[in-house]
Parts: C-alpha cells; sequence; structure tokens
C-alpha cells in the first residue's frame, strides 16, 4: 500500500530532533554499524514501510524480514539495519513509535476482525474519525492491514447526516439538499430508531448507521427493512461504543459493518526493541 | 499553560476537512446555534484551551465550565459554545479528538502519580518520548496537567546515554565528550547494574536512569550510592516497562522519578459528547 | 459556501508581491481611499467571498453589491471598497483574477446548464478533474455556484475504473479489489459499448460513464439497461469532448449527468475593472 | 529553462491525491507498465520538463520524443513512460492539467508571434499579470516558450505607474518618488493621451504604456515622440485588450511591445493523452 | 514602509521558542506588566514595526516613541509597552535581534551616506546580495531607511552580467541573450576596464559596474564615456570593497552608485535593553 | 556534526531566485564547467558541509580541500567545483553567504577563546542567544566549530531566570515553581551581586550567571561561594558586554564560562571568492 509523502514523516524527525541529536552527535563516533528492530509481544505489524522510507532517506540499508500486515510473535527480527549510527540512533524512537502505534492498530483490528468472522463473514469491522489528530492516514492504514474497513477519511469525502444536523434541519430537507449537490456522493443517514431506519432508506440513502441501538433492535431494523424491500438498496452500519462480548452480538444481527471508535481512540502500543549490535562495526566515517 | 501555535491546531482541522465539510455545508441552514461539550466519564480534562482556540478562530464564543486540569465526573459539561452551526460541527471531531487524548493521558497520570502519592512524597511520575508522532508538546503538557514530569521533550535538549550508544563508545569516553560539548547540558546515563551506577554517578552524571531494575536492586542501588556519598549529587530515575502493581514498589525504593511510556504510548480515550441544541437558535446567517 | 483558508489565498498575494508592491509602497501616499470593482461583461459572478477575505484580511472595508452566484450585466457594480490605498492597489490584481477566473467558469457553467435545461430536467452538468494546478477548490466552487455538480475533487474520495485500469486488470477482479476495499466508497466504472455498460451494472458499479458514444449509443445503452432492470441501480454519466450543438443531443439521451473538461481546462476569463476614485481620500496614515 | 522546484509540483500531486489515488492502490496489481502521451491537436508543446521531474520523482523512467517549445501537430507522441502502473497512473491527470495549460499558452502566444511577425520584426508579444493564481512562474515559461516577452513576473520587480496610481498622486512627484527609491529599478508609466507620453518621457520614464489608445493614436504617439528626441529613450508598450484582426494594425505602428492579458487569462487547453499499453508489462512489483 | 508578513516573523518566535518559553511559563505570574525598550547606543533606528507587528499579535499594546529611521542617542525610550509579562518575555530577544541588527544596518549606512554626502549630491551609497540567509527582505529595508539605495533584491529582478558569466560566453553574445529575453529587464555589466565599460555602455548596458578599479581609474572611466557621449545613457557603479576612507575618494569621481558589501555582511550589532517595570502591575490574569 | 536539513537551506536558494537566475539561465549556454572557492582572509572555515550539500543537490561534484573547522590563509581553495555552470552560479552567493557569515563567526569564536586559554584551560568562551533571526543553529554551530560552548539553543530547552522574571517574582518563589515542573531541567539564576549569588546557589540553581560585575566582584563571588561550600556545587558564567581586553581580566577570576553576544551579533563576514575557471568547459548539456 502507498507510502505517505517523506516529507510528512520527516515531519517526526524534525519534531523529535529539532536541532539534532545532541547525544549521538556528540558521544557517538561516526562509524557504521547494524541494529536489529524486534517484536516484543505478537501481533500484526504494520509501520514497516514508513520505518523503511525513513532509514532509507537516511543512507540506512534496511532488510525487512517480515512485510506490512505479517503476524509476527515476540521476538521476531521485523528488520535489520546497516549504516550510520548516527542516523540510526536519530531514527529509533520516531521509527519505533510509528510502528508501535499502528502495529498496535493492526493488531486491535484483527482481533475485532475474528471475533466477527466467527459469527459472519458478511459484516467488516470499519474506523471511525476518532483517530491521533495529524495521524488520520497513518492510523486507516494500519486499520487496513489488520483487515478492517477504514470508512470515510474526512468530512470532505462523503454526506453523513447525524443527529446534530438533524437537530438543525429536517431528514427529508437534509436528504434533498444532499442530492441536489451532486450525483456522486455516497449519502449516509444516521438513525436511532427502526422507523427512522425505513424513513432514511426511502429518501434514498445508500448507508444507514443504526447508533446506539441493542442486538435486538438491530436484528428488527433489518427485518423491517427486508420487509419493506428496502434492505437490499442499503448497507447497514452498527455504530456506538460497540465493544467486548458485544461484538459477536452485533455480528450476529445481519449488518453489513460494525464501526468501532476504540480501534483507533484506544491504541495498546505494540512493543519492540531497537538494538545496535556490539563489536560489529567496522568503517569509520569520521 | 501555553497553548500551541493556531497554525499547528489548524492543521488539523484541514485533515479532517480538506476540502470543507460536505455534510454541514450542504444541509444545514447557516444559522447561530448552542451547543454543549460533555464529559461521558471520569478523570482530568485537558485540552480545554486547544479546544477553545480553534473554536474561537472560527467565531464561535466559548463559555469554559471547566478548566484544564480540573476532575470531572461523567455527564459534567466542559463548555457551552454559541456561533455557526457549521462551524461548530466542522470542529466537532477535531476538538473531541484532542480533549479526548489529552484528558486520557492527564487521566491515566494521574492515577499513577495518586499511587505513588501513597508511598512517597519524593517520587514524581516521569513519561517519555514515546508519544504519538506529531503530537509531543500536546501529549506532555497533558502529562503536566495529571501531575507529572514531561521528562525531556526531543533529543536536542539533554545528553542520555543509553545502551545502544555504550554498544560504540566507551561510558567514560561518553561522558568525556559530552561534558566537553557544553556546561549547560544535562546528562543522564542509563545503567542496568549497581556498579554502573555507581561508577555513572562517579563519572559526573548528573541523572541515572536504573534500567529494567527490580525494586531490589533499585533499592541496593540507592544504599550503594549513599555509601559512596554519591546519592545527593544524582538524580535517580527508575525506567523499564514498569506497570500496574510494581509502581507502589518502585515508589517507595527511594529514587526521584519513575518514568512510564504507557502513560503517552498506550491511552485510553476520554469519552466526550458534542451536542447541538435543538431549537435554540434564532439567527440565520444566509 | 465556504471560503478557502486565508493561508492558502494569502500565498497568491505572497507570489504577486514576493517583497511588497514597489509602486504603490514608493509613489503612492499612506492615504485611506475608495474604489470600485465592475463586472466589464455579463455572467454569473464567483469569488467574491474569496475577495472579501483578502480585502478585509488587509483591513480594507468591503461593500458588496452582490453576492455569488449573482448573475450581472457588464458595469455592474460588483463591489465598494474603502480602506488603505497601498493595500487595495497590492491586492487589485489578485482578486481581480480570482473573480476573473472563477466568474469565467461558473459564466461557462451556467450556459451549459441551461443549454440542457432545455432539453432535460434530469441531466446535470458535471466537472472533471482537468482543473488548472493548485485550483481545484475554487475551480469546483465556481462550478457548483453555475450551477453544475463538481463530480469528485480527487483520487482519493471515489474509485474510478477507467480504460487504463482495463489495461492492467480485468474488470471483474478490478470490482471485487474495489468493492473489498471499503463498503463506504462510491464504485464508477468507465465503460466504451453498450455490452460494458450491462456488465458493469451487473458487476455492482454505481456509476457508469459512457465514454466517447454517439448520442444514439447512449440512448440505445440506456434502453438496454431499462431492459435488464439496471437502469435505476446505476447513474449514468456521460464523457468525452462533449461541446457546442452535441449537448443538446446528449441531454435529451435520458442519463443523469454529462461532464464536461473544457468548464474548467478552457476557460473564458470574465473581465472586470478596479478603479480608485479620485479626489475623495479623506486620511493620511503616514 | 529552469524547471520550478520540484516541492512546487509535487503540492499539485497532494492536491490530486491527498490520501492516494484509490483506484490505482485497490485495483491495479503493483506492476511495470509502459505508457505514451500523444497530443491530440497541433500547437507548441510545454511542460514537458515539468512533466519529466514529477515522473522521475516517482521512479518512472522518461524517454522524451518532443522538447518544450517544439511545434507538433495531432497524434505526436510526447514522451514514453516506463515505470510502476500506479506512479504512472497517480501522476496522469496532475501531467496532463500542466502540459494542458502551458501548451495551451504557448500556441496561443505563438499565434500572436506570428500575426505580429507578418508585419514588424521590431514588435514583441508581452503577457501581463493577469495569470492563474498560483501559476504565474509556469504560465510565464509557457509564454517565453510560445516566443512570447514575459514582462514583469510581479509587484516586486518593476515600478509600473498607472492610472489608480495618478488617481493619488500627480506623475511628476510620482516619477521622483520613484527615481528617489532605487537606480536599479526600471521604470514605466501608463498614459492615455499622446501629451501625457510625452511628459512621461521627459520625466525619466524607461518603458511608456499606451494605454486604451487606437492604432492611430499610437502611431501619433510615436511620431510625436520622435519629433521630441525622445523615441529611443523609452520603450514602448501597447496594451488594453488588444486582440483578433487589431493585433497587427497595432503592430505596424513601431512600437516596440504588444502585451495581451488573454495569453494567460483566457487559455484554450492544449488536449493530450495517455494510454498505458496493454500486455506489455512484464514484472510484478507486488 | 511595508512590514514582512507575521508569518514569516513568527518563524523567529518559533526558532527561539519551540515548545514555549519555559521560564517564563514556569515561573513568572500570568500579569499583565509594563516595560520599556531603550537604546543604549547612538544610531538610526530600525525594525520598530516588526516588534510592534510581533508584540500586537501576541496582544501587547505598544506605544512606539521613534519610528522607523528616527536617530537616536543612547537611553532614548524607543517603545512602552503593556501586556501578558509572559508574551513580553517570549518576545523580547526575538524583537531585539530584530531590532539590534536592523538599526546596526540603518547606523552603518547612514554613516556611509553621509561620508558620501559631503563629497556628492549625486552618489548613492547600494547594497550588495551579500545579505544573511533568509534576512534578505529585512537587510534591504534597514539600507533604506538607512538613506541607501537597495539594488536588485534577488536574482529574478535583473540581469547583471559578472566576470563569472564572461568566463563562458562572450560580452556581445551575452548582450544579445539578454535583451532577447525580455525589453523589461534591466541590464548590468560589470566591467574591469576603461575599454571594457565603452564597449559595454555601446552594447546597451544600462547600468555598468566599475569593479575594483582604483579612485583614478574610475575618473578616466566617467571621462571616456562622457567623451564618447555615453555618460548619460547609463548609470555607473562602483564596487568592490569599498571601505573607510577610500569612499570619499570614489564618491568625487562622479558615479552614481557605490555598493558595499559590508553593508549588511558585516554590521555592529545596535544594543538594546527591554526592562519589565517592577510594582506596576496590577491585573492577574490566572 | 550535524547539517542542517536540506529543506532549510534550500529556502535560502529560494530567498535569492524566486523565479530563476535570470542572468545565467538567459546568457551563459548549458555547460558543464569547473569552479573554485577560495578563503580571501585566514581564519576558521564553518560552512563546508552546508555549501556542499547545496552543490550536490543540484548534481554538483564538490572536491573539498578543507573540513569545517580547519584554520586558513588567505588564498587557500576550499573546494572545487564540476558541474552545471548555470547550477555553481544560481548557488553561489547563497553558499558565499553561508560561509562568509559562519565562518565569521567560527574565527571570532576562535580569537575569544584563545585569549581565554591564555589565562585559563577551565573557562569556556560560550554563545548567547543574540543570533541573527532564523540563523539559530547555523549560528551555534559555527561557535562550536571555533571552540566554543553553544549554551542553551532556545527558551525551551534550560530555565534562566534573569532579572525581568525577578521583578515580577521573588527568587526563592522562582526557584520553589522552576524546580516543580521538572526535574530533567537545568536550572540557572542571573546575580548581580555577591549576596545574590550564594542565595541562589543555596537556593539549588545549577548554573549562576554573574552578570555585569568587574573581574574583583567575580573574583570575590568566587571565594565566597568557595566559602560557604557552594562552589563545586554550581557552574558559574560570567556574562554582559565582555569584550576587548577585559576577557583575559574574566578568564582569570576562577568562572567556568564567559558568555559573548558579540560573537554571533556583530560578525567580521569572512571573505571568500568563487571563480569560474575560464576555457576548461567540454560538455554541452543543451
Amino acid at each position: 500500500m502507498r507510502v505517505i509523502p517523506i516529507d510528512d514523516l520527516l515531519r517526526f524527525v524534525r519534531e523529535d530532533a529539532p536541532w539534532g541529536d545532541l547525544t549521538s552527535e556528540t558521544v557517538v563516533p561516526d562509524v557504521v554499524c547494524r541494529a536489529v528492530i524486534r517484536a516484543k509481544g505478537s501481533g500484526v505489524i504494520a509501520g514497516i514501510e514508513e520505518a523503511r522510507a525513513l532509514f532509507e532517506h537516511f543512507g540506512v540499508t534496511v532488510y525487512p524480514h517480515v512485510s506490512d500486515g505479517s503476524v509476527v510473535t515476540a521476538g521476531t527480527a521485523l528488520m535489520d539495519l546497516e549504516g550510520s549510527a548516527r542516523a540510526i540512533l536519530l531514527l529509533e524512537r520516531t521509527t519505533l513509535n510509528i510502528i508501535g502505534r499502528m502495529s498496535g492498530i493492526a493488531t486491535g483490528t484483527r482481533e475485532a476482525v475474528e471475533t466477527v468472522r466467527k459469527v459472519s463473514t458478511r459484516v467488516r469491522v470499519a474506523a471511525t474519525r476518532k483517530t491521533a489528530p495529524g495521524l488520520r492516514v497513518l492510523d486507516k492504514k494500519a486499520v487496513i492491514l489488520g483487515g478492517g474497513d477504514p470508512h470515510r477519511y474526512t468530512l470532505s469525502d462523503m454526506i453523513l447526516i447525524k443527529d446534530n444536523h438533524l437537530a438543525l434541519v429536517s431528514l427529508p430537507e437534509a436528504m434533498r439538499r444532499a442530492k441536489a449537490r451532486s450525483r456522486y456522493l455516497m449519502i449516509e443517514v444516521e438513525v436511532e430508531t427502526v422507523e427512522d431506519a425505513v424513513t432514511a432508506a426511502e429518501a434514498g440513502a445508500g448507508i444507514i448507521m443504526l447508533d446506539n441501538m441493542t442486538p435486538e433492535d438491530v436484528i428488527r431494523a433489518v427485518e423491517t427493512l427486508t420487509q419493506h424491500g428496502l434492505r437490499e438498496r442499503v448497507t447497514l452500519e452498527v455504530s456506538g461504543g460497540v465493544a467486548g462480548a458485544e461484538l459477536a452480538s452485533y455480528a450476529a444481527t445481519g449488518v453489513d459493518t460494525i464501526s468501532m471508535g476504540a480501534l483507533t481512540h484506544t491504541v495498546r502500543n505494540f512493543d519492540l526493541s531497537l538494538d545496535v549490535l556490539k563489536g560489529v562495526f567496522t568503517v569509520r566515517l569520521e
């Protein structure tokens, strides 16, 4: 998959070393060394391509052992590095932070996907816009690598009419305006009752978000839409703090996607180490 | 405390709406409305100032009910908003993402601080550089608001000699070079044995990081340094995956700080809602 | 509608005056003056809000006489200005260039929309991504103000499978991959024969672009899709150098949109003047 | 001629694909392919170097068949491409938009230059600052490639005293101030009468812009300046909506340049195609 | 005169406080205070407007006592400040650095201008492009405030053919190409002999730079050009390490400008102080 | 030592050639040439790495004869260049401005360091934040290359309590707050009397700045601190317009550092030349 532009990655390096890596520049001789990045837990790896792009930008040769999306266990070597010790040390924390967060997201997504798969082959686990500020593209990429659906990326790429909009305008008027804007936009509507789901489908919504409903209500919504001959016209999304044991219950309802903010807003960091190998440097650059 | 420059906050808005908020611009009339942001859980609030700066930049009046660092419970109104409905909806997700992450960090930090306080009035809980890429300043600010010590911000503002450096240079030589660089730099050394702690203190380190030691080893290190008359010369930091029940054990050892990567790398999002109030808009801007 | 961020507009001023407006700063006294911007032709005006944002950023008071989307004739005063003569002169060319291009696009779009309306109330005139580099959002906004459909904005906000993709992958495989990516993406397929249109509709495309077909072929495609019961499932777009007299012929075919690159790639500038009023300045700022 | 910095060109790619090219990344295998860019009309080509810089930045090998400034006819292959299919498809629209606009400007300029050359070997066709916002340097470069004179680029690189300045200050005072600013600045004055042309020349203007005069008035201005012995001291520019048949009339008047806003503000796009060659890709990158 | 855009000034603040002013934020209460900026030496002041723009951007009220270009003596209060103590302290060093450098340049320029004026009313002292990297516009502005001529700003705004160009192309060919580029560009030629000066003038150079000549040679060049009837056609510039006592000798030669790199490359900082007034703060902002 | 990111260096090129190097692009053929940069005075060279990075970015091969920190005499060749004549000429002024300023700073620093060394092996010469706006990192690097101590870089990387802070808060309260902020920050206090020096040391300051004291007072401060057993706990800095002959007097007092604003605020440019070699170009690129 696409690596984000190197300029965006370099901003992270600049954040971590605005006027250089004082320690490495000061105490470490300018030698070529070797290092290895290892997983310290098990899960789905993401961020390899971003780390590689950064290391290569600074002239470090990367020998990857796994690719993004691979499942690893504790101790697995993710990549070997060979190059300027100062460059490797400069990038250590930035690259580990990227891989650690992205792999954490991919691993969490994979767990949810597997929970769902046991119950349904139809339902997909989807992310939301509850990402860390500034990290939307990386967070969404990690979700995809974990097997999830990225959902919309921004407020600019879809129409999604939610309760806060409907506090200010009626649903029919909102739908009329949305359709008049463009024939190329996907339109989703958030509803909280079965009746509103039917109304939204009849009004032409392409996706309906069933928000904060119990699994029972969701099943009733699916049935009612089917009875009205509307089920196949719409994609059905379940939303609203779905977590833990509930996930399987919702997955069994017959909807198309379950969106979970926790995939990206509450991330368990994936633990990693970068170790410089002792005694193997041979070339002095100074 | 200082709010980061508005340009940095606006980058988050641009990320979330690169060519505008299609839904609000299309379906919502251009009216003035009122809205409220509420906590959906309990903890320490952070990010109020950043959210306020964003809302005010877009002409929305903010009536804050709590300030950064306040402890709140579920249901507490954090701020009322009054202004353009489109502006409020444009900023909803970005501001909630900021407050949600920062309050999550502040709340987690506070919990650790309170655990430690029961055991020691000396020890401080410190953050690391394991922050989300691009969010260093906000993450560190949230740590401070939670009562933690931010530790160094970047590779540029302190000398910290770690195992990866010592794989390439001896400690005495590293110390010599560090001191020769400048008389204004704090110098910290990471050690894994009591003996190395004494060596580092004798070599003039201002801070010693006791890495991956058991509480018993830490106690022995404190005692040994005291016996050598070196304890008062140095700040002692415990580091290395300290979590849960161990925290109190380490806090009782007599060190000065305990650094915890989890404060910023594994954040439990603080849940929030923004609700537009129905039926209270009165001014049509169109 | 939304004004693009002031920073983006200021880039245009910086382009036109990298180290200032030498003439005004050197020869013109620092007085407050009045000026008027007038249309020198007839058409649909666009860019008023962008010009206003720029003038107001530099402290010039704007009294608009028309709003974006208004139809004007030659001689119509678009806005009066009052403020620093140097600020008005600094912004003269940049604002006129913005209004001139945007109004040119809006006017051309309106002409196409009116041609189509005489024949069909269903068909919409749509833009393409053939915009001036860097001006995507302004060009699309002008299309909307002229009554057109903006179509997709970027390569990131829709799936559009074209002949160049199908040179590398089969349509069924492409559709399978597209659907597996996300349930939230609109999928469009470009076809050049009636048979391919049916295939694409059956494969689940939401929009079908009939490219470089004669009006007769388009009519046949509509009929064939209707016979297969597929017409209502898809949006039909006609594309491919449609211009002049053909427009009405295509509009009569029963499709949903006709996309025209010329709306934004071959723009007739809308002529304007900005005149400083003589003898009415009263305040000396120096 | 100089290619604008790659960062400026990459902004256009980012505009067109803020979070990637969804279609190519999703449906197209990661193979090496070949493609060709062809002219679909005849004219002067410009933008080859900019397109080349972009393709090469993304690792695509470019085999140009023509260089900037070449005259081509419909069907001419401008360049062959070989490289990652995804990279070529990512850049297709951006590069075609650049070449299409720049070649359109170069072609239009060449037509005006040829019209003038039939009448005079002295007169040059000059551009104005009526360029698309953000595209000043590319638009001016295209004018040069079409044989035109770029005129000043910005408000910072010349003094040009126009009617709007003279509404606020007298010509003698304006000239005095302009000369006092610097001895290194070219000074041009816009006049609308023969008398003012003489006054400006006597006051030391290096260039005189004869604005909105008939060809007869222009001839009279040339003669009068010659009689006063001032003709050789100044460059004479004709300005003001010169187009079509008038161009030859003005060219015959004996002035030095004729500036035409339409060269850059009303551009006929030069039509192009980029075609991926079927069945010739051999290397799978995935 | 024009103040550079605030974004450029804010870059300097960000350079000096990348993650805030730790001292002020930590130790100083958030009060309103008063402060005064005083000159600690005598000279020409420059940078007042830039400092003012920065202070006002952070909400500090500025009461200027002198304006840019004023001549002051040691002890003169340049401006009083009233506002947030933290804002004033944040900006202290940045604003003093700006005023200190700019006033140093203005003062040095004024000294050279006065030396020249005693000998000639014709000759102007001109700057070069030997400015501090990134400070071109501020350095040139300071030269103007000191009474100097800014000369060209960049490589983009004039043609200046120097010895390094003439190592690669003959003067006649260089002149032919320069004239063919545009009729709107000032053309200057650097020469080192009287004969070359005549050649350049005959070839149509508008400005001739007499480089590294003795005053006697310069006088001979002026005379020879006069004899050939070329003196009035050209501006004559003396260049090449002119300093100290030589300045008057060159000024007496009858040339038009003397350019001096030292005006901006070797600047004596103008000494200043900013003092917070004790005991006058009354409003607590916290 | 670390080279600043190329993007920062390219900003300087863009400043000097916003739309290209008109002269070289217009008059010079596109050939490969050779050139040499020579010192025109003696001193310590700095900026070689920055110049090299710029030349190499534009494809020019650099053959350095000296490295940063070398001591050279007039006439020494610093580097040979081989590459596109237009690239070399484009970069000539920018690179010479960088080397000229940085070498000027390094040379001045070296002079101060040598003066001090004759008197003391303990004392270091330190820079301040009185650098040219935007050039902090380059200025500090030049100080290091001249043998100086860079002192703090920004307001973010140390606590330094000065008189302006103490006008708003008492020293004990300031110290209490500073210590409460973090255990990782170096704390310096500025004092003007011997008594205050003792107070600051007792309060826990790590560094004490003796401001505007006579050498005699400084000696007394050292003695008094020694008597109180505080000397070894603190680093002592002398500050306040130290220059010329006084430097040796202060160096003899037994302090640790002497900071001098003049190192970076009043820089004597190091004179350089870049000469294109005649008659050695062989490859025509056009």
